[in-house]
């Protein structure tokens, strides 16, 4: 009862079952693809630039003037990903995420590191992304911060429950915070730029730590890189986009580009003149707001709008992962539950697992957003070299008219990313990038090996052929019985029916001295009865009644060719707390039989029916 | 596996199956029937004083003289309780529980009452030992006042587990603490007595909030016959004894009468010399102690003594409840559940109920001894008086030689004790009495209920007749399957084998147009193969396959006459991991099928044997 219970107020929060014609299958603008599909890569902001800064912080504060050169360069990397993007659209109209492009051109191999990569991003995305946007929320309400695992584990769980209800993607609802985020963030970089007022309280500068030196502009490019994740998944959603769908998606990417570099270019150069460094509990964006706009209403609504925007972009990635595990699961590389849909329609094991990776993050660096970022940009730059490597071999094999053109494009793109992939592996490692090189070799053996387990029981099953007809057995009935009565009556009719032979058991446990008699007493009261089939008494000294039936079917299996069938009588009382009275010894037969496989076992339910009124004259 | 390694854990502490043989039957002498089956008596004198000072307090020092004529009452109630159960052990040598007797001079009904009675009085001995011995090991170590509760419940897990591993009742071990207790408190009561030197500090008094009367004595005599409870047991156990029986348990009853007295009113007088009143925090007991013996190591050896035979009591009672509980179950007026033995050849359903209900008052009243008191005395009493009102019923019907006399000591005894019974409901009734005249009641109804269910059953099994010759009935065999694949081979092959008719059932999932597609598909390559059985193939727009395919068997079972069989073929692993690469819709769909207890649900096991070098040659 208390299961039932559980369950009513899991459906509630659930919803009920949807068909699958229900499911809505929207159809986006531009614009709202700019909200449902490029959150996580315009939300990088609140995370890229503090992540230069807080590299070059290391430096003292003559290093920090180094922010705008290195901003320059990614941003100039964001073109060559654009440009890439845009012909990825063109290439993979159907949608051409980095394992779907690897699988159609590097082969089967390739497409595993393809997957394993996008596992390790969206998991970051989802972590790093509620970090960052409870970081928002913490410098604009400082009383907040020692707090911050647990309302990022709160907002994970609803987005998490929001998922599994099946409303992941209504990227309509997401239109109007997202227009607020990018309107008003280059508002504030506007004002900054162009207000004489605006100022900014001298930063937090540390003692330098390190020398400014390339190893150190290449780990803040690598660190700042982060900003560029999620450029991605326009290309990834061609088929959510209005026809035509190409003309669109691309539109909706050179979009991003531009407003994501204008933004990262006008943070650059605000952090640059302000000599802005992170600061203990307050955000690099935090700061930028404040020195703009004051700490007013508008800092504040854009603290919260950015805190919003975040959660969302972490929900982009609910979207993304399920559906990746879902065609694992399908090529047999994950266990097959991840390719069933539940109730709602979503495959609900892929939200399961990002909910427990990305929680787990979470409170292994105590929601601390930089401690993420080393371990992010490695999977996703890996997906993009191996992607644009992809459209590489594509353009090659295909050869459509400019496809030379085309591919110089992906092949800048695919060494470009490649290169800056290698940059963060020699970088980052000790900071925390082993964990990705660590994880992402055995996710590939992990895919591997279940594929190899599929492939085997496939063809033990004989999936591909048509198997021989089906013979007809020979088989042994045993019955449990506890003694002479209409149940075992009934469960004796069903056994003759069943099987080419029958026999009933029983067991009495006690003294030596006691079951003797006892056992006599039942064969004497079998024999009046005579039902036609053989009775045998076990008897045991040990008060297990199981175990001596168990014995009794495992001395079956080895003297007789037959099929067993345990065939348990069981009453079933017409009120559930009835069960109380009743001995369950049907659950303690079967739960002792569940390890010998080649037994068949089933309950013969008798179904108990006691007429109402003399239920109730009870004697109490 | 968790369940496994939890179940290993357990087993270690409970130890492994016993024999029924190998249960030691002891038989016990005079002083170790002291130790086995009057430790529930002698330690009343732990709480029987305090509680008679508790209520005279309240009426101010002068109040507390009355102690000494209130506990002279006690006593002789005690005499003649003494005498009266000697003649129990006389009239029912094979042990005289008062269920026992009261079944067979006072008819079921009576007995009801008795045995709810009874377990009330487990359960409450259970708890006020606990309480008691947990006061007097606070007592002498005031830092573990705090820990009361925790201490409490962790003396009874100790004592559950023992009697779990069925070690309750060895009364050997029993024996050293016993007579220490019973040594060293006469001693301690004796130099309290005789030395001039022994003083105490002034009581701690505060002020009348009440005025001396007759319910004021009333009160304090109801409370002190808390020290009388446990009298019976002896009477309980004839048959532990050595023999002659009846000679050594009538010398044993006489032996614990003289002991108790000679405590309780020694106690008395020295409580009344020194104007002793209960102090919060330490027990009237501790105080008589330290005055006469100082706070010295006998003080500390006395206490832990006393904190060590209070929990042997309770676990007397641990003897007691889940043999009556068996008795009951035998008898049909409970589960029979609590009519089995379990591996240890233990009554485990009655010690856990026992466990949990006196635990659950512990909890309750925080540990403290006197708040339990008003509940305790009732229970007892209430037996009592039923089973002296049963011995004179007895000796008028058997009417032995002198049976008048002995049947004057009952009626005395009765009368006495039901006298004492009315003083507790009227005196106590506010005070938690209430509960208790609640709960026998609703025992009582309980019992009553649960025999009817069992009667009305045994009449539709028709266990005291000979039920018709079984006969064989018709079968339809449902077979749900996936595909085409060996696994359907291997189920047809065995629905075959059982049933007049089979029908493979597939269910397909989606649009309706995809659907529509996949149906097509399968009905052609099933009739490629050709099983000699029918296939269904349903349709469903949600995602759930449980539904369709339970809903095609009520459409059958309103269609049909026939027993219908559902078989479902289920791979079985060659290792426990890859279960997690299957897709378990056997547990879906036989979980389904729950409430459908007209159908017989069996799982087909194919056992999947692969080749373990093949295994190992992973593609990771």
């Amino acid at each position: 009862m208390l299961t039932s219970a559980l369950r009513s107020v899991w459906r509630f929060l659930i919803g009920p079952p949807l068909r699958a014609r229900d499911v809505s299958k929207e159809q986006i603008t531009p614009a709202e693809g700019l909200s449902a599909l490029s959150l996580d890569a315009l939300t990088s902001v609140a995370y890229g630039p503090e992540a230069i800064l807080a590299v070059l912080a290391a430096a003292g504060v003559a290093a920090l003037h180094l922010v705008l050169p290195i901003t320059v360069a990614i941003v100039i990397l964001l073109a060559i990903l654009v440009l890439s993007y845009r012909q990825v659209i063109d290439a993979y109209p159907g949608g051409g995420g980095a394992y779907a492009v690897c699988r159609a051109n590097l082969g089967a191999r390739v497409s595993m590191l393809a997957a394993a990569a996008l596992i390790v991003d969206y998991t970051l995305t989802v972590a790093v992304s509620i970090a960052a946007g409870v970081g928002a929320l913490t410098s604009a309400f400082p009383g907040l911060r020692d707090a911050t695992v647990p309302i990022s584990l709160g907002i994970l769980a609803v987005i998490t429950l929001l998922n599994l209800r099946g409303l992941g993607d209504t990227a309509r609802a997401f239109l109007l915070p997202t227009m607020v985020f990018i309107v008003g963030l280059l508002a504030v970089i506007a004002i900054g730029l162009l207000h004489p007022l605006a100022t900014v309280r001298p930063g937090h500068a540390p003692p330098p730590v390190e020398a400014v030196g390339v190893l150190l502009v290449l780990k803040a490019f690598s660190a700042g890189c982060s900003a560029l994740t999620g450029v991605e998944a326009i290309a990834n959603g061609v088929p959510l986009f209005k026809e035509p769908r190409q003309v669109r998606a691309k539109r909706t990417e050179a979009l991003l580009g531009v407003i994501l570099g204008a933004m990262l270019l006008g943070l650059a150069v605000l952090a640059d003149r302000w000599h802005l460094a992170p600061r203990p509990g307050e955000t690099v964006l935090s700061q930028v707001m404040a020195a703009s706009v004051g700490r007013d209403w508008a800092y504040y609504l854009m603290s919260l709008t950015i805190t919003l925007v975040l959660a969302l972009a972490a929900n982009t990635a609910f979207g993304g992962l399920p559906v990746l595990t879902g065609l694992l699961a399908r090529d047999n590389y994950l266990p097959h539950l991840f390719s069933l849909r539940d109730d709602r329609q979503v495959f609900a094991s892929g939200i399961w697992v990002l909910a427990v990776l990305s929680g787990a993050l979470l409170v292994a660096v105590g929601g601390q957003t930089l401690a993420l970022i080393p371990l992010f940009a490695i999977g996703v730059f890996t997906g993009f070299t191996l992607s644009q490597s992809g459209l590489v071999v594509h353009w090659w094999r295909a050869r459509p008219a400019g496809w030379r053109h085309r591919a110089i494009v992906n092949g800048v793109g695919a060494v470009t990313t490649a290169a800056a992939t290698l940059v963060f592996l020699i970088t980052k490692f000790t900071a925390g990038a082993w964990v990705v090189v660590l994880a992402i070799p055995v996710f590939i053996a992990l895919f591997g090996r279940i594929r190899h387990y599929y492939d085997r029981v496939g063809r033990i099953l004989g999936l591909d052929e048509i198997p021989g007809r089906p013979r007809p057995v020979r088989t042994l009935v045993v019955i449990p019985v506890t003694g002479v009565s209409r149940l075992a009556e009934h469960a004796i009719g069903q056994a003759l029916s069943i099987g080419s032979e029958v026999v009933a058991v029983t067991v009495v446990s006690g003294d030596p001295g006691e079951t003797a008699g006892q056992a006599r007493e039942l064969h004497e009261r079998w024999e009046r009865w005579n039902p036609g089939v053989p009775l045998r008494v076990l008897r045991t000294e040990f008060a297990s009644v199981a175990r001596p039936v168990v014995a009794f079917i495992d001395e079956l299996r080895r003297s007789r060719d037959e099929q067993i069938i345990v065939l348990i009588p069981v009453l079933v009382p017409a009120r559930l707390r009835y069960g109380l009275l009743h001995n369950h010894l049907d659950l303690v037969l079967s739960n002792a039989l569940r390890h010998h496989p080649e037994v068949i076992v089933a309950r013969v339910p008798m179904p108990l029916h006691l007429d109402d009124r003399g239920d109730d004259r009870g004697m109490g």
